[in-house]
Formats: C-alpha cells, sequence, structure tokens
C-alpha cells in the first residue's frame, strides 16, 4: 500500500430541502456576496434558481449572476467570471449545477486572486496556492465536483481540455439535494453513471498497487450505480435511489477509493477528453465510447483485475465476459458505445489520437500512451 | 436514505517514516507549544517517542509531557492535562497512541478553553463549541479516534464510562505509519479486530434504513479486517496488511457508513461500556463478549439484515450461522466470546445491566434497552 495523505476538507449538506439552507450557511461563513454560477437555464425551470436568490435575499448575501455555462464548460466564461469577480468585490463562487457549473466555479475562485492568466494553471504553468472560497448545489450526480478539487476546462481557442487539481477548489460547503436531480434525462442519467463508473475503474485498473480494500470499495460504487441506474430508468422519481446514486457518485472521486494505490491514471478520461474537445460530445458519451475499447487493448496487462471485475461485478468467470458485460450494460442504458454511434467518424481517430496525446504528455502519460496506442484503442471503439 | 451533514477534516498523512514529519506540519500550522500526551511507555520502547521528540526540537516546537495514560483512559489524567495546558500556554494537543491517549487528548483539547468541568461535556450538561487543535500520532488501529471527534473517558469516581463528540475534536492532522503498529501483540491485535467489526456492524444491524450502499462499505471493511487480520496472526510484520487494517479501521467509524443511515444506535458499545467500567477489560474484549449475545438477542428484528450478513461477510445461508460463524471467528482469533472466557462472573449480570442502563437513558437508548432487556442480552453470554 502506497504512501498517501487524504485530506478531503468539503462538508456535505445532503437531504430534500437544502438549498433552502444556503443563504444562512454562506452568512455564517461571513461570505456578503457570491458570484452565483449557473448553466443554460434548467435551474430556474425547476424553480431552485429562485428558491435560491429567495434564501440569500433572506439572509442578507448579495449576489451577482453569471448564467449560460455550457456542457464541457468554456475558458472565455471562466474569464467573463473572473472580470465580473474583480470587479464587483465578491467574497465566494457558489456554482448551481452540475459538474460543468462547479469546475466553472472553482476556475473563476483561482483566477480570481491571481494576477496571472488562469489557463497558466491548466498547462502548468503555474500552482495554485489560494482560491476564493467555493460553495456548490449540485443537480447532476456525475463529476463529485461537489467533493473535491478538481476542474475540468476547455480551452476553444486552443481545442484543450485540460484541469486543474488544488483542496484550495474543494468546496467549503456543498448542498446535495436528490430532488433536485429527478428532471435529469435518461440520456444524461445514462451519462452520469458511465461517468461515476469511469472514475471508479481507471485507477483499479491501471494501479500497480491496488490494495483488496481499495478494490472492494470500488466495487461496492459500481455496484450500486448499476442497481440504482436500473431503477431510475424505470421510476425517475425514486429518491432513495437518486440519493444513492449521487452519494456513490460523490465517492467514486473524491480521494477515498485512490487512497493507497500506487501508479494508477487516468487513460479513459485522457482520450475522451480529446473526443469532447473536438466533437463536444457529452463527457459521459464519451467515456462510454472509450472504456470498452480501451478495456479490449488494456486487459492483458493487468488480467488479474479484469477477472476480478468480471466475477465481483457481473458474477462472470473470464475477463472478456466482464468487458462484454459492461459494453452490453452501457448499451442497454443508452449510452454510445462505438465512434458510429456517437457520431464520430473513424476518419478522425488520427487527429483524436494527436490531441489525446498533448494531454497524455501533460499528464505524465506519455511514455505508455504515444500517438500510435491510442490509436490502437480507438481502432477497437 | 436519510438526510445528513457528512464533514470531515481531519487530515490524514499515511505511510513509513511519516512521524518524522510532525513538528514540521505543526511548525507550519503556528503551533509554538504542544502538550504531548502518551501512554505507559510502549512509545519510548520502539523509539517512537524519541523520534517525535527529535522532529519537534527540529522544527523549534516546544512540548510539555505527559504520559501514564492508560487503556480505559481516565478522567483524572483528562483534568491533570487540562491543568498543565492552562499552566503552560499550550496552543495544541497531540496524542501519541492508540484510542486511550488520542480519546484523552481530545478531552483535555475540550476542557481547556473552558472553565466548566469537562466532565459536564460528558453527561450532556453543557455543548462544545470549541477546542484546541489536537494532532494525533495512531500506534494502535482500532477506535478510529484519529479520523473522528469522538473521546471515550471513564470517570473512576462513578464508574461511568462515557463520550463526547464534537466536529471541534477531529485532529487538524492524523499521522498514520503502519509500521509502528507491528509491535501490537496478538491479543490486541484481535481485540482491534473486534472493534473495528463493532463499529462497522451497529448501525449496520440497528439503522431502520440502510441503503444498500451503506451495507457494501460495511461489508467491505469486514471482510478487509477479516482478511488482514489471519494475514497478521501469522505474520505481524506485513506492512501492507497493517495498512489495509488501518485504513479500514480508519473507515469504520468516520461518519462514511453511517451517512444516510436512519435510526442506528450502538447497544454493543453501550453494554460494553458498562463491562469495561466495572471489570477494566479492554474494549474489544468486551465487545468480543456482547456482540454475538446481542446478535442472538436482536437478530429477529431485522433478520434480513442478518441473513444478508451472513452471505455476504460468511457465505452463508442463514442468520443463527452468520452469528456462530462471526462468534467462532472472535474465538479463533483469540478474544473472548462469553462471560466466562472474559473472567466476569455470570452473578454479575444485574450490576452491568443496571450501569449499562445509565448510558442507554443518556444516548436516548433507554426505550429500547430497560434493565431486563441488558439483562436478557447478557443471558446469552
Amino acid at each position: 500500500m502506497d504512501s498517501f495523505t487524504y485530506y478531503n476538507p468539503t462538508r456535505i449538506e445532503f437531504g430534500r430541502d437544502k438549498e433552502n439552507t444556503v443563504g444562512e450557511l454562506l452568512a455564517h461563513d461571513g461570505i456578503g456576496r457570491v458570484l452565483l454560477v449557473y448553466g443554460t437555464g434548467s435551474i430556474k425551470k425547476i424553480g431552485l434558481y429562485q428558491r435560491v436568490i429567495a434564501s440569500l435575499e433572506k439572509a442578507g448575501v448579495e449576489y451577482v449572476d453569471l448564467g449560460g455555462i455550457v456542457s464541457n464548460p468554456l475558458l472565455s466564461d471562466v474569464y467573463h467570471g473572473i472580470e465580473l469577480v474583480k470587479s464587483n468585490k465578491i467574497d465566494a463562487v457558489l456554482g448551481v449545477g452540475g459538474g460543468s457549473v462547479i469546475d466553472s466555479s472553482k476556475a473563476i475562485a483561482a483566477g480570481a486572486v491571481v494576477e496571472t492568466d488562469v489557463w497558466d494553471f491548466f498547462i502548468n504553468k503555474a500552482s495554485i496556492d489560494k482560491a476564493l472560497p467555493v460553495y456548490s448545489i449540485v443537480t447532476l450526480a456525475a463529476a463529485a465536483s461537489e467533493m473535491n478539487g478538481n476542474s475540468v476546462i476547455t480551452n476553444e481557442a486552443t481545442k484543450q481540455k485540460y484541469s486543474i487539481a488544488s483542496v484550495h477548489l474543494n468546496p467549503k460547503i456543498s448542498i446535495v439535494n436528490p430532488e433536485l436531480m429527478m428532471s435529469v434525462t435518461k440520456e444524461y442519467l445514462a451519462y452520469s453513471a458511465v461517468d461515476i463508473i469511469a472514475h471508479s475503474i481507471e485507477v483499479y485498473f491501471t494501479a500497480t498497487d491496488h490494495p483488496n480494500f481499495q478494490s472492494r470499495l470500488v466495487e461496492s460504487i459500481i455496484k450500486t450505480v448499476i442497481e440504482t441506474t436500473e431503477i431510475l430508468i424505470e421510476d425517475p422519481a425514486n429518491y432513495d435511489a437518486r440519493a444513492e446514486f449521487a452519494w456513490a457518485s460523490s465517492q467514486a472521486l473524491n480521494g477515498l477509493t485512490s487512497s493507497g494505490t500506487g501508479g494508477g491514471n487516468f487513460p479513459n478520461h485522457m482520450i475522451e477528453h480529446a473526443l469532447s474537445a473536438l466533437f463536444n460530445i457529452p463527457h459521459g458519451a464519451g467515456l462510454a465510447i472509450v472504456i470498452p475499447a480501451w478495456m479490449k487493448w488494456y486487459k492483458d496487462k493487468n488480467i488479474t483485475q479484469f477477472e476480478r471485475f468480471a466475477k465481483e461485478v457481473f458474477g462472470k468467470d473470464s475477463a472478456d465476459e466482464g468487458i462484454t458485460s459492461l459494453q452490453r450494460w452501457f448499451d442497454f442504458i443508452g449510452a454510445p458505445v462505438s465512434l458510429p454511434k456517437g457520431n464520430i467518424p473513424r476518419e478522425a481517430i488520427p487527429e483524436i489520437a494527436q490531441n489525446a496525446y498533448g494531454l497524455a504528455k501533460m499528464w505524465g502519460m506519455g511514455d505508455a500512451y504515444c500517438v500510435q496506442s491510442i490509436e490502437d484503442i480507438l481502432g477497437y471503439a
């Protein structure tokens, strides 16, 4: 078991109606004015925006609006947010939405307290040692952004979907109300399930040292996601299933499962980021294309763990059956499981591989994932 | 799934040699002088005390010594620590030892910043809203005190073993080096294993609402403890087994497994505290006596979960077989599984029940656990 630091100071407020406490929570922390970051309008449709505003106003917390954050969130919106913070004496950033919104909030929080270009953090030209406090109300369980210090942003000029990570970006408090997730479409439910499973399996399969305890935690998350997704396809308003799905999602990428593991990395995310950057495909959809392909390409490098996965998650006896079962399940829930199913032409493989290789180098994975290897993986997709 | 707050701001520094960074970590947090709390000498035998002192001195952190903390730690030592803090301008409390030492450190930290009697916190006459910062270096994985805000102290005058819990008492940083645990005796390894399993099953069996995900996490912990204990009985210096055992131990009582569960309580701990208070039996040994007895008495109240436990943990088909398997495993590892095996006379049952009932009332469990019920449970022991 490898040495590690586990430090996750995010406080989770989980349950029905918790969003109505947001103003009080912020005021208690001495926050007088927030930048309120959100997406393209769904929080207004479900009345969440109105409840948040009411809670802020009741607690005497002022707010400046930044709506319009899109899926695969854009650097230009982050720049805009940073300007708003700097010109409005903002104390904190409150993201209300899914991973894109919370990721944008974090990037704004990091960029607003420095003079350097925030993109320098993403390309390892500068490192984060402070940030404005971030708070979140999460409406989509997938990214676990509500309980980690990660942020993934797309630079539309350079077509780079890159990331940062710092404990300074962990939300101080995240509100998780499963009821707010009931309006998620079946399509996005599927993409979310794939994303959570992706977070779970990356280190599980790639670590050179993966303790049994950590494997059991990962399998617990995956089994829970499979079970609750199947319930939610039939019964989207099932509170308990939404709740377990959401809590499992937070655990999948909050530092718990990767603690003590050695040598793990994120190849599926690395390749998917290229798909999203080039084709603006939803992250979970891109992962559903990449994961089975990568598993087929990689399985012999860690056959024992692939056999374990097959047995524990699907009750199957071989690595191949485990991979097939996962791919069929992605297909069953409505996620694309090949490039054509995701409307991405196979002719784009060289361009995708080139883009992904840029990230492989950034993440220190360039030795294991050269352009040819990435093309080979995509050959299975 | 019930609403909950999850907030665990303890930073874990896990791995070999981490204790040598303690001075640096304290100095970084602005700590100039600590109360150094430890037990009855084993940390000196293994050279840990000397390494801690060297690290503190190198970082310019002064210290005042408080050794001699015993298993089932005493209120008198807590009072002594509070006096030392108040008369020596102490900034923080550093506990180096097992659960007893860290629990004592927390009680001292809570009592040192108020004028009220610290015991008032234990008998619900006052509540904790601040404390000195606590740090820990843990040498025994069992209590999870290194990653929670709990403290259990015995008032030797009143023969009450009572507890407090507050996030203000969560250690700021806990150092967990599995190598420091290699000198634990086989006896205490067994008691520790029982204690961790006890933390895992209390809410698992007693909650009126226990989500599948939480059940899976609990079963992951129990399976890991069983697996690694059996390795450590044969090979006490097995680093990886010590490490998994320790990390599973922290997870068993840090708020993770109980999040979202409803209606759970701690009947086995409630009864065991009476055994320890009256007979000064090690906590894990007392639990090994109580748990199988309580399971036999309680099983029909939640037969589905008992059947699940039997199947998932031991591959057995009935609740009774699950209970027998656990009792036999406790016996196999060398923990006492009946009152006579723990050298406690059956004639003491009424006195034990009376003492436990005092705690049942304190913990709000008095309706479910009257004196007669506790006597009935102990009848199985």
